[in-house]
């Protein structure tokens, strides 16, 4: 297995006054799955937050190849791109009947949680963390 | 004058658990700047809108260098990076207190409404418009 | 059967600064459940759309009896309240490990789309949506 | 003085597919209204959360009385309705072109902050707090 795939139905609120999905709500969707697959890898964003870090994201960028609306039924493959010494790198792509909508990227880096209005600081990510996201490591 | 200055105070909904700006809205502000952007350079997106265009986002990336944080008080400034035959690409720095917090750009595409499921079909982009975004050209 | 139940985890991005759910994120869910109870009974709001016609909400209410917290599990129910000449009244409860979290209801009424700028104005709700509907009236 | 205007244009995000604005943005615009009046009295939200305390929303109804559409400009009237011993009443109306769009109230409870999972304990609201309220008192 190199991916976690997730679903979602587009919603409502989701779409715009042009009657498509607004684009922000993509970058959402892949926050939730990357959360998922964390989560399923088996080391939660609580357990992070708990131990006093989290991985905010540094970069995010998004292809968006067609559109999507109200009642599309999505789904969205989610794979570890590439594990850095401080950062993660987190590919996504969203198809609707098999065919390619959507394709992005985030990075998100290790950071102590706390200092409010200070700079990020990365740290080292956790070795455990890193040996169970193996499993979602994209080989291509 | 070559950037459209916004400013925006960090409002409440927009943290989330980890008391900062939760990324995706980031891309909203974004959105908002380059709508305004158009507006005041004389071709709103609702006379776009009227005339059967649109311009959906096809690229946006964003990299984020520090954390924003509530009732923190940002310019964000926009211009226009590139004007292509059939799409144009918008550049977005977000400020606080003089220091880069983010830095993106989206590219969006001039097409017809329409079309509930088809993808995404870009035509020329009109003249007069081309001619009101010089004001707003990057010169770097 | 009186009431349709959709579940729902709280997402990273529904939180906010105080860790705990943002509000307005409530009334989202309530719509969404709505959209749901409407297909699910037959009549989904696309075939609304196509007919011409929508269910703007006139008025939405929710008590607030507790937070919630992310990645906490929701079961929400919702229920037809009361079936006027030219409105709706739905009625939703959110429940975690079986206890209530919130109540809220929101009242629709049938209208013709168009008119930008207009007042909304009501007609007659179909007998056959009326009908449909019945199965998830509230008998209390 | 009993009220405290804020100005707000509909942005393109806030709209949905019937072109119309998602009625969950109402709660947020007030939610927004709300702290700012806190702020603009002399008792910013910043502060309560610094002194470990906060003012969760324990009751929202909005009533909507015609759409509203992209771009529009609407003043947002907002109002301490009612100062209880551990609660605060706040009015919102929602005005454009001097026409009323939407009138809603929201219900706050003075809690200590922390405590996650548990029931929501509500304190009396500080005495000072209270006297900086009374400038946006409504009279009516």
């Amino acid at each position: 297995m190199t991916h976690l795939v997730t679903h979602h139905r587009v919603e409502w609120g989701e779409t715009d006054a042009a009657a498509i999905v607004y684009f922000p709500n993509y970058f959402r969707w892949f926050d939730g799955a990357t959360h998922r697959l964390f989560e399923v890898a088996g080391y939660p964003v609580s357990r992070m937050m708990k131990s006093g870090f989290a991985t905010p994201v540094i970069e995010a960028r998004t292809r968006f190849f067609t559109s999507l609306f109200y009642e599309d039924e999505i789904e969205i493959r989610t794979s570890v791109g590439e594990i850095r010494t401080r950062a993660l790198r987190m590919e996504h792509t969203i198809l609707r009947n098999g065919q390619p909508v959507a394709q992005g990227h985030d990075v998100r880096m290790w950071v102590r949680l706390g200092g409010h209005g200070e700079a990020l600081t990365a740290e080292a990510l956790p070795s455990d963390f890193r040996s169970l996201l193996e499993r979602f490591r994209d080989a291509g």
